[in-house]
């Protein structure tokens, strides 16, 4: 809406943006719900942060954001935590950009806590159906020839309470169970060179240090062609809640398996059927049975912004923003609709579109204040598209947790808030 | 050296790695000025972070890095800082992997200190030569088509202070004013069609909102060609010593250019003759007179490890890092010498290898206590080939400061220990 005693500038058929103010005027249109700026700073003022010398270089040897910036963290639903210490918290999707999660923002998963692993005892033990069981230091894992890749990292359970229904009001708790950083580490594959893999090896078990000794079964033809023990994070070590100072990186596979403070690898020839891939982790199908070993996060994509928690502010131009990732392969296209699913069009993917990589995706449109019901749909390589949560629903029943890749609905008011909804 | 009472694992022809031990003994090979494990924390005991349940997803909201990573700081060098409020700080560049800089690493460089923007308040004016001045808010800026870029930014003083000789002994003092992070924001381009440039204009003059009003001016043609208007940096709000909420990006152009905080641009017909690309940024040549308008930083490469502050802990197989960048394009190749030059290896390059950003190498190597000379070498997709010192210093005198891009040398001792020091 208009402010009264402001005018707008004078805009051109050539203009892209109706916000933009005239030199002269005193402020943009103002939005519902934006917050006054000071009169005092705007130009041709002089603001009142640059007649006075800054904060120096010693101010933060470890750079902090901005406290403008303080609402932009990792949050917990309290009804899904059920301790403080075991549980889980969501990265803040709403208020990113490209597709670098910062290693704060990354969220967390974990099962007993998390350890405070002394770098220097440290200690990577292979044992099993390998020639040499050995164990490594972290100086040792560094000494070995390095792989550097981006990945996405999802939880299976992310979305996992919208099965039946449009439940959690946010983008944040909705499908902020991933994140993607880029792993500096060892290969596998040279680790198994290093050790020597016997012949009837088919299956690994991973296993963490943390006090839950989280553990998983991975079958050796994964492990040998793209799995790595990370020890970096974003060009820095990695962070505790990730993994420090050594985990598992499983690309495109559910996040349970990337253990973290990996201590053990051990191969053997059949699964382990630990806890985590027995009593969880495990599809429910609607006749009652359920699906173990469901590895592969399937193509996905999320409308960041507008979504609930990111209103539209102004009427005119607006630059839908979003992600897509597939746990086999890169993004080929996203579709974006703003009807329900009536008309698509096809986002801008923003480059190097990687293999299981988030992608950030873009669409400019206009708004004049009509209601809309957004909606992304992607396509990875292989031709997999992103289904609707009917498709799933027919197959997977209602009582699912894990892999619900389903598009997902953001409905826009005409006063710009928006509510995530069920279609159909 | 191996310590007394304590086995190397046994170790076959096919071993990569001579540090690792074999299950049964209590360590690794000892390595030299490596810190002590405690015994009880190593297989087959269990390590004290494990009984016990760690610390919950509450614990910080927005995450930090290990207290063991403590030492991984940005740093300033006393006589080098004039003041706290308006000076530099450095990159630990030779504890980083891969190539994203995490934002909290990111050197500073400020000529009047950090001013505390409030994004509500932030305007950035367009005038001079255009059809429409206006001024922009910064949810304008972000209805704009989006532009997505990995670029590094180097401090056009980087290693100025090696004209003469090898003066600091350390990887992050000497190179270490440069960084490399995933941008977003708005094309130039964008807003030139939005703001319509008269055709008389060929210059742009970029102004600050910090007490020292930095200013520089950028040529038409650079504006219109890849600079872009930034507000996110790896994916978050830029942090606020690098300019929140918004700063200029210039690829592959010295980082003063970059103006950060930034409030206005002032379209013109003629270079501005700003402080900053007068009395400094400019290149002192052998004959007295300076060089002015050198913006582009051209092809340069570090080996990160070993380096001064990464000695060497073992002998045997090792694995050297480094970066590469250039300022006109892609890192081609990097080659490497264990012998001040008079023998090369190429290098890995490990992508994506992406145009004026931070490229990752490592190589391979054995050592055995040898004394070694350690150098790199970058040539980028234009044949361009980095020099020595000595090229450098016939055109350009001992008296420069700024485009230093001479190769460095590490000298690596018998006893795993690195000086910087200068060949010839």
């Amino acid at each position: 809406m208009t402010k009264k005693g402001q005018q707008a500038g004078s805009l051109s058929r050539r203009s892209l943006l109706g916000g933009a103010a005239a030199i002269g005027t005193t402020a943009a249109l103002k939005s519902a719900g934006a917050l006054e700026a000071n009169p005092a700073n705007l130009p041709p003022n002089v603001s009142e942060w640059t007649p006075y010398l800054g904060a120096g270089v010693d101010a933060n040897p470890y750079g902090v954001p901005s406290e403008f910036e303080s609402h932009v963290v990792r949050r917990s639903v309290e009804w899904l935590t059920a301790s403080t210490e075991s549980s889980v918290n969501f990265t803040p999707l709403q208020d990113l950009e490209g597709f670098v999660t910062p290693n704060g923002l990354c969220f967390e998963r974990h099962h007993g806590g998390v350890p405070e692993v002394n770098p220097v005892d440290y200690r990577l033990m292979i044992n099993g159906l390998v020639d040499r069981e050995l164990i490594f230091t972290l100086d040792d894992l560094k000494r070995f020839p390095q792989t550097n890749r981006f990945h996405f990292l999802e939880c299976a359970a992310n979305g996992g309470m919208e099965w039946r229904g449009a439940q959690l009001n946010g983008c944040q708790y909705t499908f902020g169970m991933v994140h993607n950083v880029q792993y500096t580490g060892v290969k596998l594959s040279d680790i198994c060179r290093e050790v020597g893999i016997k012949p009837e090896a088919s299956w690994v078990m991973a296993e963490g240090g943390d006090s839950a000794g989280m553990n998983r079964s991975i079958p050796i033809e994964k492990i040998l062609d793209d799995c790595m023990i990370a020890y970096a994070m974003n060009g820095e070590a990695l962070r505790p809640e990730q993994g420090y100072p050594a985990r598992l990186v499983v690309p495109g596979w559910e996040g349970n398996m990337w253990v973290k403070w990996i201590r053990r690898l051990e191969f053997g020839d059949m699964p382990y059927m630990a806890r985590e891939e027995t009593s969880k982790y495990t599809d429910l199908m609607e006749d009652g049975k359920a699906r173990m070993f469901t590895w592969v996060m399937d193509a996905k994509s999320v409308v960041t912004s507008p979504c609930p928690e990111k209103a539209l502010m102004s009427k005119g131009t607006q630059l839908l923003r979003g992600l897509a990732w597939s746990g086999r392969g890169k993004i080929d296209r996203v579709d974006v609709s703003l009807d329900g699913g009536k008309n698509w069009q096809t986002a801008e993917l923003h480059g190097p579109v990687m293999d299981k990589c988030l992608t950030r995706f873009t669409l400019p449109f206009e708004w004049n204040g009509e209601e809309l019901l957004v909606q992304s749909r992607a396509m990875d390589e292989t031709g997999y598209v992103q289904p609707t949560i009917g498709e799933l629903q027919k197959v997977r029943g209602l009582n699912s947790i894990y892999h619900n890749n389903a598009i997902a609905t953001w409905q826009v008011h005409a006063d710009g808030s928006v509510d995530n909804v069920r279609l159909g």
